[in-house]
């Protein structure tokens, strides 16, 4: 770790992800430079550099990366090939720029799944949506289009005919409706050396319209068999991915006990929030770890957790008031987490919170009454 | 809390306790400016607002306390008349300068816990060197200056009459050398509602020469009655002080079961490392909560704890080169924080690790085994 004391890990992208990295980062003197559209992005006044500029715009990206020695991302939508000229330029670029790229399409995504044996829905490419209209032998199925899909946006889910109107008209994919039982998420990590570490499995609740998760509970109530199908399915992602860095794999778990990948991110994750509190090692501190080639960290559960998304309420959009935060703290085992977000919108992600409790009835019981105390408005 | 959302948070001093401080701070949106008379001190790139300048020099620390609505500090040499005059024009000062005075003269303290029935070693003022050889009747001794002394310095052991030529030339004092079994602390905390905190009990072994905590143990391993004991004499000096913010209570437990005050620190301290990833509430975000008038959090202790204090290696100053920290991170449940100072010297705090085991005997060995793995050079 010595030689890699004073180099400069550079991020693109100055989010809440960013801003948990960099918390963690302090404990190892670790410098970091971020880049990030928005001049009021949370992490501008912690990082040690703060650029203001396009993610997406090749010189930007590029300029940007000739002061860092190792370049990673909180998101996924980054001009890759500015990357990929920085990478044979010598620099180190974890996720490595090619994965972004793979990411960046899910139907590229698909065709990997598929060519790697990794078990995924049954899907059938389109170009157009006078293709998802010739598909609709197909219904029930999500529509996702290939390219800058985030958070739910770029999916839809395509029930009946009467649905089709609503398909976009762009290149995507049609994917087979999955009546699953759970959704649960694995997170993974690797290094340079090819240490490899995968998390607990998760089990994550969906807000019924906003497609963003509204709760996550550790550990996962999966059968052990399930738990174990689960780690393969996503130490086999990364590995074949041949990724660096930090993963988090998404999956369906369907009445059958299939487990089947539905999305995956190549960096910290809304799904590893809880590690903060509840694991020995907190995905951010083990994203660091990977991308600076320094051991991994042990991924096992300290205390079961509940992790609740705080969103923007439907309604309220200016400058962000946060009620109820005072009766939450109250409680034992409860950690406020809030994003540096001076404006709130509906859904937009302004924190989250993770609650610690060893009895897990009691967990989803606190978790319902700490989601409807706290409310973020304006 | 609402209300308090856009205060501003003042802290005298912008080192290590500054800015593990600020890592807790971030969590809540809170805004922090810090004043430091070092232009590289560690908080430099965190805090929202730095101001570079002289904690003792009154007309700075007022200037600086005017854009801040509430002022903590990280130590207490501090000029504490700026401070009296920002409270006298209604600003919040935790804790209150009244206390820091008392603090700052170890004399007035001694004489504190006197008056109040607070169990402390006994002692004899004494204003000069010729006062401290007319007592020598009173040896073995701790002579102790009345001000200006940190971390070890200005306190010295007077075993016999030979040691009496090292005696301070200055008002201090002369404290019975107890013949202790064990050297512990209890951090208790208080908020202006007045709700009281306790955390267990921790046992603190010095290092031999320097004077500086080496390793500390939570829990401490002592009779229930003696925890008791502690935790009763620490809530009562903070009620007899009447304070707000955090105190950290260092007391000798005696052969014989009693319990004595030694030294206080009302702040963040060294013998509460361990709470960030030990206990439920860590010190830090219990400062926050305290002097800011929040919900207290619960002190408990997740697992047992040791801390290691990073000291700069005798025998190296100049640029800080940290040796041993790769085989350190592989294990289990360790955690390093280093303070991002970037030059070293003998004892210097570079920054500690914190470990933990729930097996008490293993963690004893393993703390000694990561002392001697992790080395600050230059």
């Amino acid at each position: 770790m010595k030689s890699e004391k004073s180099s400069i890990l550079g991020v693109l992208g100055g989010g809440q992800l960013g801003r948990m990295l960099i918390q963690s980062a302090i404990n190892y003197n670790q410098d970091i430079h971020i880049l990030d559209p928005d001049p009021q992005a949370p992490c501008k006044d912690l990082a040690q550099k703060f650029t203001c500029g396009s993610l997406k715009d090749f010189d930007t990206v590029y300029a940007f990366g000739q002061d860092c020695d190792v370049i990673t991302v909180e998101i996924e939508s980054v001009n890759a090939d500015a990357l990929a000229k920085l990478e044979s330029e010598g620099k180190q670029v974890f996720p490595q720029p090619h994965i972004l790229k793979l990411i960046q399409d899910k139907r590229e995504q698909k065709q990997f799944y598929q060519k790697n044996g990794i078990p995924t829905a049954e899907f059938i490419l389109t170009e157009n949506k006078a293709e998802v209209v010739k598909n609709k032998g197909f219904l029930p199925a999500v529509n996702k289009l290939g390219k800058e899909g985030y958070d739910g946006r770029g999916v839809q889910i395509l029930r009946s005919e009467s649905d089709l109107d609503q398909a976009f008209d762009a290149p995507g994919l049609l994917e087979k409706l999955i009546d699953f039982d759970k959704e649960i998420a694995v997170t993974v990590a690797r290094n340079k050396k090819g240490d490899l570490i995968a998390y607990p499995a998760v089990e994550c609740a969906f807000h019924p319209t906003a497609n963003l998760v509204e709760f996550l509970f550790a550990p996962a109530e999966i059968a052990d068999s399930v738990e174990k199908k689960a780690q393969e399915i996503a130490k086999k992602v990364i590995l074949k991915l041949d990724m660096v860095g930090i993963l988090a794999v998404e999956m369906f778990v369907t009445k059958s006990g299939e487990v089947l990948v539905n999305e995956i991110a190549p960096r910290p994750h809304n799904s590893g929030h809880h590690t903060i509190e509840a694991n020995f090692t907190s995905q951010f501190e083990q994203h660091l770890r990977s991308v600076m080639n320094w051991p991994l960290g042990n991924p096992e559960l300290r205390c079961p957790a509940a992790m609740i998304n705080l969103l923007g309420e439907d309604g309220f959009t200016g400058e962000a008031i946060v009620e109820g935060q005072e009766d939450a703290l109250s409680e034992k085992g409860v950690y406020i987490h809030l994003y540096g977000k001076k404006l709130t919108k509906p859904f937009r992600k302004m924190g989250h919170v993770t609650l610690l409790d060893e009895d897990i009835e009691q967990l989803k019981v606190r978790a319902q009454r700490i989601k409807d105390l706290i409310k973020i408005k304006a």
